[in-house]
């Protein structure tokens, strides 16, 4: 007697390859007995089977090329099945594909498309309050500060704070202040957003990609990893068109037009680029690039932190 | 004697013009008096001083050329604070100047920020949530009822609503699907947010201008106002410019390509001209563009209510 299981069921054939018991796996079935199969542990219909026939030696069958020829004759009449088995188990597979730096894409996207929406609305709320006290305007720089302040609808202490003389602002009424007021408080709640999605964007780099966090930052590599699309695509770039990551719009219009060809891309929000001075930053872009890609390698291979020794390398070298 | 007001005080002349008392105006003083001075009305100094010249009597001074030549020689040596003072004005001016249509361009405005803004994030959502439940993402057409029904986590009820056999999603982790959900929970704040606008934008568009938001419906109606940058400028607008608001791009386009011309801007929201036929959009187009410069133009006059007839008007023509 033979055990055999495939995704269409489990099988026990007698000496002449006759199917003597069977059990066909229902769809949820094959949810759990696929990662068996796939770690060569046995089904649970096999379990079943092992039990009582115990006394029988070399139940399971070991697949050489004579006898899987035998069950799969015998199985052709259950080919039917093979299609709609088949796509649950490519389900299963596509499944599998959303790894880490999917969601770290994600995460990134969302920090920014979230900061876009607090600019936006930023600019909102200081063109409307201008209306009310236009000097303040322009002595708070900050948005989310001006937002804060806006929101705690505190008009005679940012009079006093700011030394407003006489403003040019008008008294608006109760319910033009509040559709203000509450604008600047629906900014202060997107921000929180932004800030929770921040922390887990920080924690996925950190676990995913501790060395490309190290040595370009949790955001600025999160940006890097999604303008590449994926860990993948970015590992097999050169560091120069990571360099130039962000910047595709100067590339091209360099190659049209002849321009300036850029020297980076988003790679400049990097403190270390920050600093350097302006004659310096090609150069710098291209070192800092050159220390992400070696980073990304070990990230994506899995390889042990070498983050911090890249970091201090390329700090030394533009310090 | 004579009682003498302006910007920079209160002044009591003798028969022979020589100041007898005086009152100079703080900063302070010009916020109030301004307003009485405008209206012709005594300022508080005066009443001190009619009251305690109460038997004189033509104590205020009527402002013949004469006499007031004198008066201003006599103010000479008070010409400095003519500059602060003037400035004081000026300030005032433009406090005044800060009109309702200006308010509705701003609320306006910010609905239309909202709206991007949640457009942007729903995107985002559905490509995000499309990893745990890809299946669900396409039968949920509606941004809002789609946010709403991920910020509730119920997957097994949406697995189950939408007959959902075996999903091709991955089980994400908890962090990972909080990470989703709060986003949800974010679109639908600031979708209370934006219905706050609204409702605050309905308010100012049928107290101010009543006529065109019976004719064009306060959201079409201030998206007009908005790109004609007030309702003075609409009014001055010819109907055919009304017509092609917010379709510069395309008018653009017509005039330096010769494509063909655009037939309406913003417009094209309005109700009717989503009912009428293709062939038909360019000609209802102007017919409402032409109801809708009456409605403005009583609006900006104040005149009375007429902008129920003009719907019905232009309703009748095209239905």
């Amino acid at each position: 007697m033979y055990l055999y299981s495939n995704i269409i069921g489990t099988f026990v054939f007698n000496q002449n390859f006759q199917i003597r018991e069977k059990v066909i796996f229902t769809e949820k079935d094959i949810l759990s007995n696929n990662e068996q199969l796939s770690k060569n542990e046995p089904t649970d219909a096999e379990k079943v089977f092992m039990d009582r026939f115990k006394n029988i030696k070399n139940l399971r069958l070991e697949p050489d090329e004579k006898s899987i020829e035998k069950v799969n004759q015998v199985l052709i009449g259950y080919n039917e099945q093979y299609h709609s088995k088949n796509l649950l188990l490519t389900k299963l597979q596509v499944r599998a594909s959303v790894s880490n730096d999917l969601l770290i894409i994600q995460a990134s996207s969302s920090v920014q498309e979230l900061s876009k929406s607090i600019n936006l609305l930023s600019k909102r709320l200081r063109e409307w309050y201008s209306y009310l006290l236009p000097e303040v305007e322009n002595m708070i720089e900050d948005n989310l500060h001006f937002a804060d302040r806006i929101s705690k609808d505190e008009y005679d202490r940012l009079v006093r704070d700011f030394n407003v003389d006489i403003t040019m602002g008008s008294k608006l009424s109760k319910d033009d202040r509040e559709a203000i007021i509450s604008l600047a408080n629906a900014i202060l709640q997107l921000d929180k957003q932004k800030q929770l999605k921040e922390r887990y964007l920080e924690t996925l780099m950190k676990e995913n990609c501790p060395n490309i966090t190290e040595v370009a930052g949790y955001l600025t590599g999160a940006k890097l990893l999604t303008l590449a699309g994926s860990l993948r695509n970015m590992v097999l770039m050169p560091a120069s068109t990571i360099q130039l990551l962000g910047a595709e719009k100067a590339l091209f219009r360099h190659m049209v037009t002849k321009s300036r060809s850029p020297k980076h891309g988003i790679i400049i929000e990097h403190p270390l680029l920050q600093r350097v001075g302006r004659e310096d930053k090609g150069k710098a872009a291209r070192a800092l690039a050159d220390k992400i890609l070696l980073a990304a390698k070990v990230d994506f291979f899995k390889g042990q932190f070498i983050g911090e020794r890249l970091r201090k390398e390329v700090e030394a070298k533009f310090k």
